[in-house]
């Protein structure tokens, strides 16, 4: 059983480095990774902070909010949204 | 060919959860995962510095630091060391 896993960004430089190093890293056989890009999604941050991501890129597994460098805030996405 | 990558670490909490996390869920098939825990081999702080790591928990993949979350400085290491 694969264990969902969501992967926020914002289409940053070091966001798109972190998906493409991570997001595609991750075990296939046990990890169903989704990739919510929230500059396209605005509507999808309040779940985001809901889960504890302060920054993008980040990747939410388990309830875990896990922050990959710093691309960008939580806050500058939503005074962008 | 598996790629090597090196998951740097202190032993501290943030560390161990995001290494049982993320260093574990690594394709095996992709990924060569070697873990260096700092703490116990202070000699290889320079080597991790040279990478480009701040601070731990963090991966070197393909000569890029990727810091998850945030442990403990490398400062705060090497002051301990």
């Amino acid at each position: 059983m694969t264990q969902r896993t969501k992967f926020y960004h914002a289409g940053c430089a070091v966001c798109v480095d972190a998906e493409r190093r991570f997001a595609d890293a991750l075990d296939p056989d046990r990890y169903d990774v989704e990739v919510v890009h929230l500059g396209e999604a605005p509507d999808r941050i309040a779940e985001a902070e809901a889960a504890g991501v302060k920054s993008v890129p980040a990747f939410v597994v388990d309830g875990h909010p896990y922050h990959i460098n710093f691309g960008a805030s939580l806050d500058d996405l939503k005074g962008g949204a």
